[in-house]
């Protein structure tokens, strides 16, 4: 795989000078590096969030891109950095399961070992600068991954929660929440289709065996009235919930994290 | 016109990864770009904060640039996808109002029709990664607008406030609200001057009838006392509304959203 | 020096349009301009924040890089702009202490007082467009900062608070807070390290006399309990005050700018 040259970088770092102090470092070392942020208000120290971005990205950059992704509750400790090479990308990341949606089979991981691919001072506190920003670069330049360390053969993943089909109904759970707040999740939108024969159907998000909010499949946010709750093929081919021209989040009165994992289902419209 | 390479984004995605996808897309087919973020915290769905976000950056970009503008909360329905060009630039959006600024004699826009100019498969929820990001990368590639779909006669176009002259006295609408909570109106400062005789003079802000807040006109804002109200000749060359030292927004306890479309007047000191 | 072609911004200007029509102004003048933002959400104003954020980036970038830092509460009035060269980079800033911490012996200032490395039109509310970009594309591209304008043998700059060190014990004060609420101070790890024999102690915020907070030095974050206050050593080698897992600043219940000037002390463990 020949490096695009181009890095992104995934980060709960604000929009302090962190990131760009990373930026600076990348192009120390790859003065020719197209370098794209992708977020960097990730949620402090939210792996699980971090890891749902990435996802995002798979297979929308250029071949021989570079993902580095910092969300590093763990930093100064024992835990390890790791570079991941999947079948057209890279990814520098800490061994917590931010890369859990891109590890599997047929991927490498490797240990970030050896030193001279990070700069010769490492802080215990901004491994951002110091290993992962510099790993990136060489990376970038062609460097092998093969020797930066060895195999890694139980790389750290979260686990993902199941998806259970039963006839007409496919349950499943929140996973992502947009800044839109509209809630995506883990149901692919075939299996819906498939379960009900079309994109036709009844939606509901579901806490403890309580129906927060019920909804219709419709094609997108515009097909609904205002304020109405809808069920969507989001941009991942997956359900999501929201409300057409307004944000789920708020019209539930949650926060963030308190809408990930609630379960969602989809079914027929006399199910309801 | 020859393409210079620019694509710069406007959007109301927030900070999380979706101007990132969008990067990824365009840099897939236009491996050259320099992309720019302009900005991606538009209010979520504010078709017309993103018209006067859009107007503000007319003229400083070299020729030959593309801006891709995506506010869009009638994606999936049946909302045109637009080409716009002007003298020296392209811009890219939903046919919605968000070119409103840009529009006018002179400037040729045509529907996205081809979907060629596309991602092969385009969501019905995120058509900044499908079709937005893809068009402005053909474009920068020196793609043909005029092969991708029919002349638009009839873009969507917002009403732009009125400034009313009478002798000394000119009025006009807040249109804007910056960073610093200070209010831009649609008021040109030339049009104040000449009212005048000179940038001297009277301000103020009226909602109903009710005077809001009163000030003078100075040259800039470090010309009056911490906290004073002033007027000033804002970069645009509009009359601007501010505290010095503080933010108009705060101090009259408003939201952003309050604040467009009050009226403001400009006068003689006297006339107070 | 030859340039490095890469030009970064920090601003106070916030996430809409203003950074990205300096950019625009930047690719007009400099074609081959690599552009990098280090931090547009300095607060409004907030003179004292932009001096720590640029002092953090010293070192990190390619020699000849070019930085602008447009915290601006003077613009419009008689204050200067200037250029600042030091071994290895550039600075573009208004004349009122954003630089601080790069001034120094062996370093030139000089005022931008030559209008044609500057837009044509000047602006009395954006010299972030009209004169700081320009002025830094024009450095961009080799331009002489002798041509640009006189020598400034006073330019502005805030006072850096002092450092005492009594027996083994340290005493500074909080100079940044981080945006995970960690509190960054002026106490160099190396002289607590030196006056304590090891990176081992006590570690207090103190309050007109008063202890908010106390804890032990750690070498990261990781090496305490969850909701632990530490002592460690931060990404510029001083000490920093944090909450593993948590935010300083939140468990305090204290805004930013409260946190600022807090006193700090390490000293032995025994001596809690």
């Amino acid at each position: 795989m020949i490096p695009s040259g181009i890095i992104t970088l995934t980060t709960d770092f604000g929009s302090g000078p962190f990131p760009g102090i990373m930026k600076g470092v990348i192009l120390g070392i790859c003065p020719h590096a197209r370098i794209v942020d992708i977020a960097h208000d990730v949620p402090a120290q939210d792996v699980w969030h971090a890891a749902v971005v990435v996802e995002q990205l798979v297979g929308y950059f250029p071949t021989g891109t570079v993902h580095v992704v910092v969300v590093d509750p763990g930093v100064g400790t024992k835990r390890r950095a790791i570079v991941v090479r999947t079948k057209r990308e890279w990814f520098v990341a800490p061994d917590n399961g931010v890369l859990t949606r891109v590890l599997g089979p047929g991927v490498e991981v490797r240990e970030v070992a050896e030193s001279r691919y990070c700069l010769e001072e490492i802080s215990n506190t901004f491994h951002g600068r110091d290993v992962f920003a510099p790993v990136a670069a060489h990376l970038a330049m062609g460097a092998d991954m093969r020797d930066m360390g060895p195999v890694v053969d139980d790389p750290f993943v979260l686990p993902w929660p199941e998806v259970k089909r039963q006839g007409q109904w496919v349950e499943g759970e929140v996973v992502r929440v947009d800044p839109f707040g509209n809630l995506g999740t883990n149901i692919p939108a075939e299996l819906v289709e498939k379960a009900l024969g079309q994109w036709e159907g009844h939606v509901e998000l579901v806490q403890e065996g309580r129906v927060l909010a019920r909804g219709r499949l419709v094609p997108s946010y515009g097909w609904a009235e205002p304020g109405e709750v809808v069920g969507v093929r989001d941009s991942m081919n997956r359900l999501e919930l929201a409300v057409n021209q307004g944000s789920m989040l708020r019209v539930l009165g949650l926060e963030r994290s308190q809408a990930r994992g609630l379960k969602v289902r989809a079914g027929p419209l006399e199910g309801g």
